[in-house]
Order: structure tokens, then sequence, then C-alpha cells
């Protein structure tokens, strides 16, 4: 069924509020899982909603936190979640990196004692927003090896760079390993996985999907992708005080622990250096630039990185939303409706 | 032959003071070819100054530049290179960017007007051995294509992030596509390249090395690798006033244009956050815990990102730096030795 996405977020944000979370941070909450799913990326939309609040129920997740400046130098902040909902305590970490870089030229805040943070772009489409470029990264348990390892010994650690354009944000946001949805995908219809995606659980190369879920998975590019992964981990949970490395919980399917997840969020002011319109211009031009090369075949598509993402979202302005029917009685009688 | 590496400083300092460079300048250009040189970045090294000299000597390099901060943030510097060498402009803008992140936390310094970086970790690691985190980007002339692309429409776009570490600083210094120069050599010695690398002049698939370097490059882990190329291109020319997309000149073998490089240098205070020795001791605790994992078979070595570079440094240290014996000779015979 397609919804409207007004609606949508309303339902999520009552999902919240029901359960002791305030109205502005519930819709904090709904707005990250609206943007997901509004840009096609439905793996980190409303469908994690019912388990962050499943958290909240068993005392995992603070819904009332006093999130607080730690140290502030000032364009180096360092901000304590009290184990709030990332969608609350990033949100306001990206406001406090986008006001400073206003004032300073760049800001970076470092988060502790927070949560899943889904959706990376999502917090950097907000400073993109006010013409700011922002840079975020986060770690997550280890589900990848590298090269001599057989056991995982990072995580997919996803990072994201969001830059504003004219037509559409920039806007990479990507894991440094093939992602664990596509392998579920192919092991639910029993197909094959190419190879060099993962190794099963005795450290081997293989291309059964479903010994890959049981084994560990390979980080792109090799040593590059192990390397970005160490430089997120690096940036977002040892410089901050988050968990790393092996100690990291998972934020999602642990009941026994809080994850202490650790961000990295920063924003940079393209303004101090030239006119706000002469970057959008040079940016714009640079698009045109690549997008209007030779072409491997008449109809191959050259596409920017997030101009996916933008089509969705004008897919999503024309048709509606398209959620499952179960999913949206399910939520529905969530919040008694 | 293996030569001091203090003599080899020396004749490398005196190739640019014999066409003008001021004597602590040239220092710089040759300290930034030892680096690589010593960590076993030959490609980056002293192999490179000959045709820096020249350029110099043909005035498309400036080697009295006057160097300018033009907007002061105060975090974020845009700096004018006056078309200067890069080691000399870069190590200036490295120099700003770590004195303004003790006092501030962080800073960024967009440089332009600069000419070719060579090896972006030796501007890192100056960063690095100050207790700071780096991170560095610069573009490149365009040699990658990307999917739906007949031609190259992205640099390989090196991207750099050093960190501070206790037996060795962590060093992430990659380019976004396969590096030329193993294609040259597979070329050379008539042997085929791995699949997916590169494409022929007529932008189709091949694993023909000569047929590559007639060609294109393709980016690393597909979109991925591109994205990651957008970003390095935003950052270091977009954003700093550089070339950027096609019109970038190459800095090395074009002697018809000044290149107008532009290069993107951060600088980030741990000790902001946490003692400088607690985050040196996390960073430790998670190579050591990366290290220790279960290894694919007895003998396997779990590399982190900079130790080769570091055991590369050791052996100079024990043995020498090897050169052959022609470039030492030619070098010798240039500063009149």
């Amino acid at each position: 069924m397609f919804v409207n996405p007004a609606e949508w977020h309303e339902i999520c944000t009552k999902m919240f509020t029901t359960v002791g979370v305030p109205e502005e941070d519930a819709g904090l909450v709904a707005d990250t899982a609206l943007t997901a799913d509004i840009r096609g990326v439905a793996s980190h939309g409303s469908v994690r909603l019912p388990v962050y609040r499943e958290r909240i129920q068993r005392g995992l997740i603070n819904p009332t936190p006093s999130i607080r400046i730690v140290n502030d130098c000032p364009t180096l902040v360092h901000l304590d979640g009290d184990n709030g909902l990332a969608q609350v305590v990033d949100n306001k970490a990206a406001q406090i990196a986008a006001e400073r870089a206003n004032k300073y030229g760049v800001c970076c805040v470092a988060t502790y004692n927070t949560n899943h943070m889904a959706l990376l772009s999502h917090y950097g489409l907000k400073i993109a927003e006010q013409g700011l470029i922002a840079y975020i990264m986060c770690n997550t348990p280890p589900f990848v090896a590298t090269m001599g390892a057989a056991e995982p010994v990072i995580g997919t650690n996803p990072i994201c760079w969001c830059i504003p354009g004219k037509e559409f944000p920039i806007v990479l946001d990507m894991a440094i390993s093939p992602a664990r949805g596509k392998i579920k995908n192919a092991a639910a219809a029993g197909k094959p996985i190419p190879e060099g995606w993962a190794l099963d659980k005795n450290g081997r190369p293989t291309t059964d999907a479903a010994a890959a879920l049981e084994g560990m998975l390979l980080p792109i590019a090799g040593h590059k992708g192990y390397g970005i992964g160490v430089v997120v981990e690096v940036f977002s949970a040892l410089l901050t005080g988050g968990k790393y490395g092996k100690n990291v919980t998972h934020p999602l399917d642990d009941y026994d622990h809080k994850p202490n997840c650790g961000n990295f969020i920063m924003a940079l002011d393209p303004s101090k250096i030239m006119a706000e319109e002469d970057f959008v211009r040079r940016v714009d031009d640079y698009v045109q630039m690549v997008k209007s090369s030779k072409k491997s075949s008449p109809d191959a598509d050259i596409l920017f990185p997030g101009e996916l993402e933008h089509r969705n979202e004008l897919l999503v302005a024309e048709r509606g939303l398209e959620i499952s029917d179960e999913t949206y009685q399910q939520y529905k009688s969530m919040v008694g409706q």
C-alpha cells in the first residue's frame, strides 16, 4: 500500500510518545526513519522502529536523556548522549556542529553514550540543507575480517559525506563491506554471492550466501576498505569514548547490554571561502561535467552520488510511500489506532 | 647501492637551492621525498625531483612564493600558495592546521595555487607527530571512469588519514583506483591485469595492461570508490578554488600550464577530549586487539594500516636507503658534485 508520508510520520511519532519519549524527540525519530524510507533505504528506515521501542520499554535506551557537552574547545565538542536515542543525541550533535561551523568555519562533535544511528546521511542532509558540508562516521559490531584473519576484526563501519548541490545534495553514505542485507536476500533465494564478498565460519573464501551469513564479510577493495574501517573506528569510537573493536555489542539485537555507541559529526562552511552561490555553482558545473561525459552505451546513465536517492524522493512525492499492509496495521495497533 | 638518508637529503636539497629555492624550502622538498623513499613509496619520492626542478627552471613553479592567508575564520583557513612548490605550501598549511587545532580543537586549511603534493601522508605524519589526527585530500587529472562512462571522469584522487599510535602511527594513504604504476609494470612484463581494474580506450573492460594504459582506470569497489573520488574533488578543488574535473592539467607532465592544484588538510586534537596518553593507549589496545585475532594460517600476518611502511622505515634505518647507481650519479651531477 502507499501511504501519505505525513500520516506515516504521525504514526511513527506516536510509537515513541506512547513509551515516554517527549513529543519533539519522538518526531526526530520519525524524521530519521522517514528520510531513509523516502530515499529508498528502507533497511535503515521505519522497519527499525519496533526494536528501538522495545529497547526503551526494556530499559536499554533512556527516553528522556540529559544530553550534555562534556568538553568544549570550541570547535571540537565532546557530547555525552546519556544513553538517549541516537536520533535525538546526534540531531543535537549535528545542530551544534552546524551552528559552530557557521561561526568558526568548521566544527566536529564527538558523541558517546548514544545508540543505533541508522542512516548517517539523515544527519548529514540536515547539515547540507544549511549550505554546509557534512562528514559523519559510526562504528558497528565486528562483522568484517581482513587479510590474514579468520574472524571478524572490524565493523561494517559506515562513513558519510553530504555536500550541498543545485538539483540535489551530493551524498555518499557507504559501509566498508558488501551489505549483509544483500547476502540475506541471496541466501533466502538460494543464490550464490560474488567472490570476494565473504568468508565462511572457518575463514575460507565462500560464494555460498548461507555459509557467508554464518561466517564473516570481507572489506571492499581489500586493504583500502579495511583501512577506511580502521579510520572510522578511530574517529567514532577511540576518540569519542565509545566502545570499540570486539567490545562493541549490537545496538539492536543485543538485549543484555547498553551499546555506548560513539559517533563523529563534522560540519564545514564553504561560504567562509567563497560566496555560497559560487560554491554551489562550482558543484553544479562539476556534476554537469561528469554527467555529460561520453557514455558506454546510448542508454547508459552516469549517476552522481546521491542522485538515485533523490529520484526516489521525487517518486515518493508523486505516489506516496510504499509500506507493507502488515507493517501498517502492526504500527497502527501499537499506537492504539 | 645503499646511501645514508642524511647524505641523500643533502643532495636532494641542493637540487633546489641551485635553482633559486631558499635553503629552508629546499629542505622541505627533500624531507617529503625522503619520507616517501624511506617508507617504501618510491613512486612518490626522490624520483619526482628532476621534474619539479625542471618546472622551476621553465617558470612553471614559483621558487619564492608569497604564501598568503586569504580568509581566516579562524578554523577554516584559505591559503593562496602563489604557485609555490606543494612541499612548501602544504607544509605551511599543515603547520597552520596543527597550531589552530591545538588552540581550537580542529582546523581545516584549504590551499589553492599549489603544485604536485606527492605523498599526502608526509604532511599527515608531520601532524600526527604532534599528537594530532590528520585528514588530507588532493584531486588529480582525470584517469578514472565510472559506471556508464566511456571516458575518464575523475582523478585517482588520493585521500589520507594519519593517527598517532604507540609503536607506529596509523596511516591510510590511498588512491580511489588501482595504481597506474602496477599497470605499467604489468605492461612492461607482458602480463595481464585483474578484471575490474581498467577499460580500454573505447570504454570496454580489459585485462590487457597495454590497452588499459591507453584507456582508463576503474574506481575501487565501483560506486563506492567513485563516490570517495567525488568527495575528494569537492574538498580539494571545488571548495579551495583549485582546478576540477576535466579542467585539471597534469602537475608533472603538462609543461603548457601551471596546474593550480588545490589541497585540503585537517588537523584535530584528541587531547581536547581525553588525555593524550589515554587516546594513544586506546589506539594501541585496538591495534593489539585486531592483530591478536584468529589467523587464517599459522604464518599469516594481520597488518594495520601504516605498519608495512613503518617496517620499511626500520629497515632503512638499519641498512640505508636503496637508490639506483644511475639516479645517484644523475642527481650528484645535477648539483655539480
